[in-house]
């Protein structure tokens, strides 16, 4: 069912964004702040899938970058819409609907600025289900849509258009290219699609699940119930129906640089419940959970850390020695796990040896 | 006047636009190779500047990379079309011509391969006079034609558009980065003009003179006369009129390397007739020439190594531990020694602390 966004539901967004971001992604609540400021009182369509026209013309938008630079580096917040009509003009027509192509993190919320800025409607669905750090790592790739050509806009009025054909991977290394020099980021506009194609190729109802999720955890607080029973709930009718604490824990040790436009690096977490430790890598986003060095959950699966407490999910950029934390496991949908899929964006997509190993059944 | 060229002209023009290179540019027999092949038995127009409509579209086409990396690396030849006609695609206007941007090495034969392929004429002048490491370092810029919309095509099949407005070097940044991750060399169309802007801004005839330069030391070879007195007399009709031998010598020393996409290094040349020592150093082309430490000659005054007796010009992918070779410093036109130009292409642009001082005026 199609349903109406407000400013009020921004911060509930940027929470469930943030948990869905797997420690990267870009911190939503910067994306949600340049949605109010343009958004103010209005309102903002959201489309259920579903429910598209089959010739519906669809822009998906988004930022490009090192999460770490983003923070530092806060978006006028007309790149992306500078974005989306330099790639209308390059197909000559125009887009009837927005659409994220990652629902965690900063880009759940590039869609609404662009939606709030020019009155178009954004699509309940994303070609990620979840955050990653590279253009090709996208559902819609794996299932025949191609990100060409892409359009990128800089925050001195620079358009950069990319046309690489099929080669998605091509497309992600030039656009990284031009976003290194343009300063970190730079905003996107690609993988231009129909109705149709959305139903074939799109993670669907992400930004509603990633909304949910952010809304139950602050209820559950307020009420005092816990808020990993609720995150549990939410998730039980979604996609993404498992989850599973992987541990519990003290950070002792961060180590992360931004490199090659990436932010790289681990964190060491000291479980409460022995002597162990357990480990988690991440390439922007959380790629692996190891305890005592056996693999526990593995990208795509989701790898979120959040407050021991408050279930408040952290990034990467926000670990800190000696902060509690939970690390949950959640498993992906079926079809971000399918051969193709893991070729685009599993295990090997990000040179680990480790196979996947499905979080609801892990290594006995 | 307008004139016809056909594929013997093509070994004196390589010769003369290696001369004209600098050092720098990449190797023009490459690129004569390359129209040869297209050619055949054609011919093709090339256009006097001083007898284009005022309305005729010039699209210039030029190759953008390190030298050292284009010998390794041979183009197809269809490349640079491919970047001409997205270029006309994005504008939505055909070319009537092409044009070099760049006078010096393999671009001087790049326009042609276009012609070659395409039927287009050439425009006889150029925005350089000379070869350049930058896309930037243009007359054309400097009086008033920028070079975006840049259209970058790739060897396989990619296109990129880049808009930076009027800020040039924006442009070459982006580019830079873009043939960079290409691998080192890419094919450009870029510095749409009129025919009234390519008389306001280009370095007229420089074809012309490169043939002619080129033609004139084979002709005094082949009837032993000097190759030097001829290039001299060459030069003499030209915007080019001084022309100083600064060093005849032994090569003792080149260092270079590839490095941001450009080559960069030095050449260190052992004066027959006394004991200092002569210096030039380059970044794709020759930049500098020091005797004993005092400046000669700079930027953008021509700097070019030839053979000792047949005046044939050394590249710098070309220097070699004990060539002979003498070291020429010709004048540029006036049109490239303005206050604006010496910021877009003098010592300065290349971040030499010396000011510029004209080959035919030397310090005393």
């Amino acid at each position: 069912m199609s349903w109406i966004l407000t400013a009020a539901d921004l911060p509930d967004l940027a929470r469930g964004a943030t948990l869905l971001g797997t420690g990267g992604g870009g911190d939503p609540y910067i994306g949600s702040k340049l949605v109010e400021r343009v958004l103010g009182e209005g309102s903002i369509t959201i489309l259920d899938p579903d429910e598209l026209a089959d010739d519906l013309f669809v822009i998906p938008t988004a930022q490009m970058g090192a999460p770490t630079v983003m923070v530092e580096k806060i978006p006028a917040g007309t790149e992306p819409t500078q974005a989306l009509r330099a790639l209308e003009a390059h197909l000559g027509r125009m887009a009837d609907a927005t659409m994220p192509i990652e629902c965690g993190g900063i880009n759940s919320m590039i869609p609404l600025v662009v939606a709030a800025e020019t009155g178009l409607p954004v699509v309940d669905a994303d070609g990620m289900g979840r955050a990653f750090p590279e253009l090709s790592m996208e559902t819609f790739a794996v299932y025949g849509v191609h990100g060409s050509p892409l359009a990128l806009a800089g925050e001195r009025g620079e358009t950069v258009l990319i046309d690489t054909g099929d080669d998605d991977r091509q497309m992600e290394w030039l656009a990284r290219a031009v976003t290194i020099r343009l300063g970190g980021v730079g905003h996107i506009a690609e993988y231009a699609m129909t109705g149709a194609d959305v139903r074939r190729t799109a993670v669907p109802r992400t930004i509603s699940m990633a909304l949910a999720l952010g809304r139950a955890i602050r209820e559950a607080r307020e009420q005092h119930r816990s808020p990993f029973a609720a995150i549990a709930d939410v998730l039980s009718t979604t996609l993404y129906p498992h989850v599973r604490e992987l541990c519990t824990g003290k950070v002792v040790d961060v180590e992360r640089r931004t490199t090659e436009g990436f932010a790289k690096g681990r964190a060491v977490i000291a479980p409460l419940d022995g002597d162990g430790t357990f480990e988690i890598r991440f390439q922007n986003e959380n790629l692996t959970a190891h305890r005592d060095g056996a693999l526990v959950a593995i990208v795509p699966d989701l790898i979120c850390v959040v407050d021991h407490e408050t279930a408040e999910p952290i990034t990467t950029e926000g670990l800190r020695y000696g902060q509690r934390v939970r690390v949950l496991g959640i498993s992906t949908p079926e079809m971000m796990r399918t051969p193709a899929a893991l070729e685009a964006f599993g295990p090997a997509a990000f040179g680990l040896d480790e196979a996947f190993l499905p979080v609801e059944r892990p290594a006995s």
